[in-house]
């Protein structure tokens, strides 16, 4: 009997989002149990237009280029279920001999899953979660396909940024990353670092109240000591009482538009400090980017989506794939795909803990360093600085 | 008699710069007549300092990093000189016996040079301008080091942000570009297309007034017609009077402070359209980034190096390399490096002509493609886009 696979991507994309659904695809071919791998055209609201296109039908050289191709080759969307809707997915999926339905996305991607899972309920329909995003924010799992890529991206990123301020040190330069919520992606900035006093030399994150006092006196001592200082900014920083440091510019039905926090920040510090800055604000460059993908998030999201099928084929439904970090004696990096129920995941968004924030909750802490460094699997590149070389053998400098 | 030579680096770096100074290096190293090769820590200052660091000394595995280090590796400044600080440099010179000074930098840099000479009349010293700049806006040489690169970031960004903003075509997505007085850098996003549809859709350069009428009448027809709309513009746009779109938001004495052109762009499709927008302002990242630095341009900073020496050693002065464009008959690239009067440049800045840009200065000509294209040397990455290939199989999108 004809069994098919429906492969469903949820809200934004990410470096590897792609990388997953090759995953997916491969692991069919090779159960020799699939007849079709059925894309989705442009997210959930295709399952109830039957916009399906059998991906098996292309040649493995078109399909290998799914793992050096930034968002999703099949669209997203971000269009909202209803219960009727959840209600006609049984018949439709029956029409089309769907049995493994394959949802990847974020937390309200995990939240559909759920729902499609219930409203499949007595039928051999399973559904298996896959999850994907930039920001890290999902529960139950060390980390998430996406992150390592956007990881990568802001660390060498700025310390090309680095390279760059120090090479003309009269300024702040303040790089504004993404996750308005959980500042994984920020934080993934200290992996920039090789030495003492490279960039970044503030990172601020939206778990911790942001003190403009606090911050413009590390911004003082800092550009007293180096004359340029780089600092990674959470789109998300928060005040102590809660609300967005840059409040909401507008407001439109359900969409909220923020200001920059990298513009604020550094408009702040010409004013208040009297010294140039400037922001960065590379934005969906960082999710988008193929040359700063991580070679460990690409293989990893590959596995991620064969995962995902091989545990729907082996009889699990209403489970997420999760990654499980191992323990391991010499410090290397291990993992192991697992699933966790998606009760335990659903809309619940995970933060970056105390125990990766210092004490002032301007960096991240070595923990955090070690664990992020295996999956962002950053490439230093030693650039050559002959200024420092200079005043290192001088002692001091002017 | 020993025989040196001193290179300074005058205001912000390119992905290229240090690329120069390796040629300039190696041309020495070749010559047999030099002994040491001096970089100024520090920029123009570090003349009158005389913080001179001898690069020769180095291995050659050490300066072979210079064609992939960011930033300056000698360091800069914006450091302003005065009447007396160019009287003291012949006596300076002298001292050190520098006889070749190659300063390194955009048309202020070039001004520098020319006042050097003059102070310089009469004594054996001879200086050679190298062109460095991202901006493309130095007259008199077809393009300049720096540009290829800056051209070649955008370019790929573009192309990435599109396959993003494809693959959830809710919004607008405006990429804000450097280059405030010329538009080269924001013309060179034109390179992102492969083909029809592809991003970006509308560029917006400093040479045209911007219309915000015609700015929101394009955006609306394109979104409904594509959904996605990815916009380029110049940071540094102006309404037909003259004045910044975006008022300057702060004044410091010399300096003054511009609001994002990206951000504000996104908040008028907001406002006045209601659709959503978002601003990605990538900044300095484009002209630091390695991995998307031109291979042309990095070999032609190198090339811009050998020549200046070169031709002071030849015997030039008060003269800068510039870059000619050989008419060929297959239409292949091909350039030679040339010396132009230092005058002939010094101040000039030179904008993306009428030619470059269409009728409704909303779109570059072909004619401005063909001339960049061999500079930026972008790589296409083929993406892989499955709903485009549904839509064309369906004959028309839902």
């Amino acid at each position: 009997m004809e069994k098919n696979v429906l492969v469903i991507h949820g809200g934004g994309p990410t470096a590897v989002l792609n990388a997953s659904l090759y995953g997916v695809i491969q692991s069919a071919k090779e159960s020799g149990e699939i007849s079709h791998v059925y894309g989705a055209i442009g997210g959930s609201e295709a399952i109830l237009k039957e916009r399906f296109l059998d991906l098996m039908q292309f040649p493995e050289e078109t399909l290998k280029r799914l793992l050096t191709t930034p968002g999703t080759a099949i669209g997203s969307s971000r269009y909202a279920l209803s219960e009727e809707d959840y209600a006609r997915m049984p018949e439709i999926f029956a029409k089309w001999k769907i049995k493994y339905v394959l949802p990847t996305g974020g937390n309200g991607t995990m939240d559909t899953c759920g729902k499609i899972r219930r409203a499949c309920e007595g039928t051999d329909i399973r559904v298996v979660g896959i999850p994907k995003t930039i920001d890290n924010d999902i529960a139950v799992t060390d980390h998430t396909p996406g992150y390592g890529s956007s990881a990568r991206y802001l660390a060498e990123t700025v310390a090309e940024i680095g390279a760059d301020v120090k090479s003309l040190p009269i300024h702040v330069c303040i790089v504004e990353a993404m996750g308005r919520n959980a500042g994984w992606i920020t934080a993934a900035s200290a992996l920039a670092r090789e030495k003492k006093g490279d960039a970044p030399h503030l990172i601020y994150l939206p778990e911790r109240p942001f003190r403009e006092e606090e911050f413009l006196e590390d911004v003082k001592r800092l550009y007293e000591e180096l004359g340029g200082v780089v600092v990674a900014a959470s789109e998300g920083l928060k005040k102590e009482n809660g609300e967005p440091i840059v409040p909401p510019i507008f407001r439109s039905g359900r969409s909220v538009y923020y200001g920059d926090v990298g513009a604020y920040l550094a408009e702040l510090v010409i004013r208040k400090l009297g010294i140039k800055a400037r922001s960065e604000k590379p934005g969906i460059c960082g999710r988008a980017s193929i040359p700063l993908q991580s070679a460990v998030d690409r293989e990893e999201a590959v596995l991620a989506g064969r995962t995902a099928l091989e545990s729907a084929l082996g009889g699990q439904t209403g489970v997420m794939v999760s990654f499980v970090r191992e323990a391991s004696e010499d410090g290397s990096y291990r993992m192991h795909p697992g699933t966790v129920p998606i009760e335990e995941v659903m809309m619940y968004e995970r933060k970056v803990p105390e125990s990766y924030i210092n004490e002032r909750g301007n960096d991240v802490t070595e923990e955090f360093v070690s664990w992020c460094k295996p999956l962002a699997d950053v490439h230093h590149r030693e650039f050559i600085d002959f200024q420092e070389y200079y005043w290192e053998r001088k002692g001091k400098r002017e």
